[in-house]
């Protein structure tokens, strides 16, 4: 049934039955009555070209980021920016700070607000996912990107994390380190764990057995992280690899090695995911898995103005994972 | 007079004096006529308590910044949000892409927004002052930070340029440098032009005549950026000192030494503005002028809400300057 006949049978326009549907506030609460009681009854959900009927005077995206002190989030955003440009949209952008309770404002601002449609990578925190869901309720469109769940039936766009872990860690063994150390950004995320997933299979591929005592369960707290990892390299245990599983984590290990006078790589070698620029310009150069930062945010970005253009279609099973490449560099250099 | 008193003599409310003054729609015209005129009469201004009556139904403030890919806006920005989060304010974030029409449209939809108070960095493009004048016309609350302009009458937030510009500059004079290339991020910007002066400044004080030709006006585009400095140091001028004004110069100065195997501090000594966590772990590692970035925007924040809490006060002459760092590393040791 097209949106034409539908609203034949109400005697009425179908701009308003669309209208109707999109809860627009020019329509009476009568007319909304009489439309969503037919269309329930009838099972009926407008096509395409009727939603696009729908005027969106917002022309506004929002992007909600844990931080972005990371190079990874700010080229993303460029990519999101870039797509948002094009389509004459405006992209606000709001910071979680890794916070579940500033996550949480953030969504229940942007469910009494007025953006048409969201893009969300989410906090380390995060673990309940209530408001999300919210979001998905009232039929806000939303695209999951790196930081997903799959409690969340959305879009998703991430990278190949298990890969990119198998491959990042056989470069270390094929390097002639036998104790990697995993540093994980954290417990709990899933693309940190499918990373970890890999690193274990690649452990396995060379008959080495896990150890999950060389799992180092960071947080978003530098300074817990700080004392961690100085704990895991004082001791030494004879560690001579680290696959680092964030940026930052990768700088702290710069850190910690300079002030232990341990050096990288003659004693211990170093790869980690990362998108600086500076990573060739490091002392030593710095191997990094290197995420596709620019092109997820315009994957994100497209996949989002598709929902926008056709809301009433089913997204939730879009999942997009995109390939991260590793560059080789003085950090990983075999002594 | 205290706004008490001033409603009395109308015969109405505080809270419709106040109301009335900050234009809101709950009050009729006429009234608003009534209390505008007597006001300017009596040249009445509401205290602050009297001004807090106001209710902040969005409790939303906007950042409008060039680039986050930089360290100075994203620390920038996590001190604004440290602020914006104890009064419990959102903050929105937009970005200009260094782009004077983006930040034209950016503008404009903030004229036509509900945020409470905007904090702006100007783009480098941007040489026309008209919306952000437009911003003081309809009262909202604007303070400027970092890329400030002369040609707005609000209050400002920005570094010691001068100064800056004159120590980096002395210090490559006391290493030893005798032709020394400025880099400037933007022909325009009144930080950038300050930076300079104090460059020049220090040349003449060691009664080093100021050679136009070393300077480089560098802009947004990279890829110009790079053949620009690329032909000052293929044909070298003897150039054995560079000033960086700007953090991305300074990476692409590592780039463009390494392609052409100059060796930094060897052959060429650098110092550049940077806020950047890594500056101690780079080839060599790279002494910087450092500006508070988190600091300025706690301070602008402040200042803000300062604005928002006062909105009749006069803040155009307010100025903050704050103190910048030279932190001494191997890119200015001396051979």
């Amino acid at each position: 049934m097209t949106i034409k006949e539908f609203a034949k049978i109400l005697n009425i326009s179908a701009a308003t039955v669309s209208k109707a549907l999109n809860d627009s506030h020019e329509i009476s609460a009568t007319t909304k009555a009489r439309v969503i009681a037919l269309a329930n009854e009838l099972n009926f959900q407008p096509n395409p070209h009727a939603s696009s009927l729908r005027k969106n005077k917002n022309k506004t995206i929002a992007v909600v980021i844990p931080e972005i002190s990371n190079n990874f989030f700010s080229k993303a955003i460029d990519g999101i920016e870039s797509i948002a440009q094009e389509k004459g949209y405006h992209t606000l952008i709001y910071l979680t700070h890794e916070n579940y309770k500033k996550e949480v404002g953030v969504l229940k601002h942007l469910l009494n607000g007025r953006v048409d449609g969201v893009l969300a990578s989410m906090s380390l925190e995060t673990a309940d996912y209530t408001y999300y869901n919210e979001l998905l309720d009232k039929n806000l469109p939303l695209v999951l990107f790196d930081r997903i769940s799959d409690q969340v039936e959305t879009a998703k766009v991430c990278t190949d994390d298990y890969h990119a872990g198998f491959i990042g860690t056989k470069h270390l063994l094929d390097t002639g380190c036998k104790k990697i150390s995993f540093l994980a950004f954290s417990e709990f995320a899933y693309s940190c764990l499918r990373r970890k997933e890999g690193y274990i299979d690649a452990l396995k591929a060379y008959n080495i057995d896990f150890d999950e005592s060389l799992v180092v369960n960071c947080t978003y707290d530098m300074v817990s992280n700080f004392s961690l990892l100085n704990n895991i390299l004082k001791k030494r245990k004879k560690v001579d690899g680290i696959f680092s599983s964030a940026e930052n984590l990768a700088i702290l290990t710069y850190q910690i090695c300079s002030e232990l006078a341990i050096q990288i790589p003659k004693e211990i070698r170093l790869v980690s995911f990362s998108n600086m620029q500076l990573a060739s310009f490091m002392s030593p150069s710095l191997t990094t898995i290197t995420q596709p930062a620019f092109e997820m945010g315009k994957e994100a970005a497209l996949t989002l103005f598709k929902i926008i253009d056709k809301p009433r279609t089913n997204y939730k099973d879009v999942f997009i994972e995109m390939k991260s490449n590793l560059f080789i560099r003085n950090s990983t250099k075999r002594y």
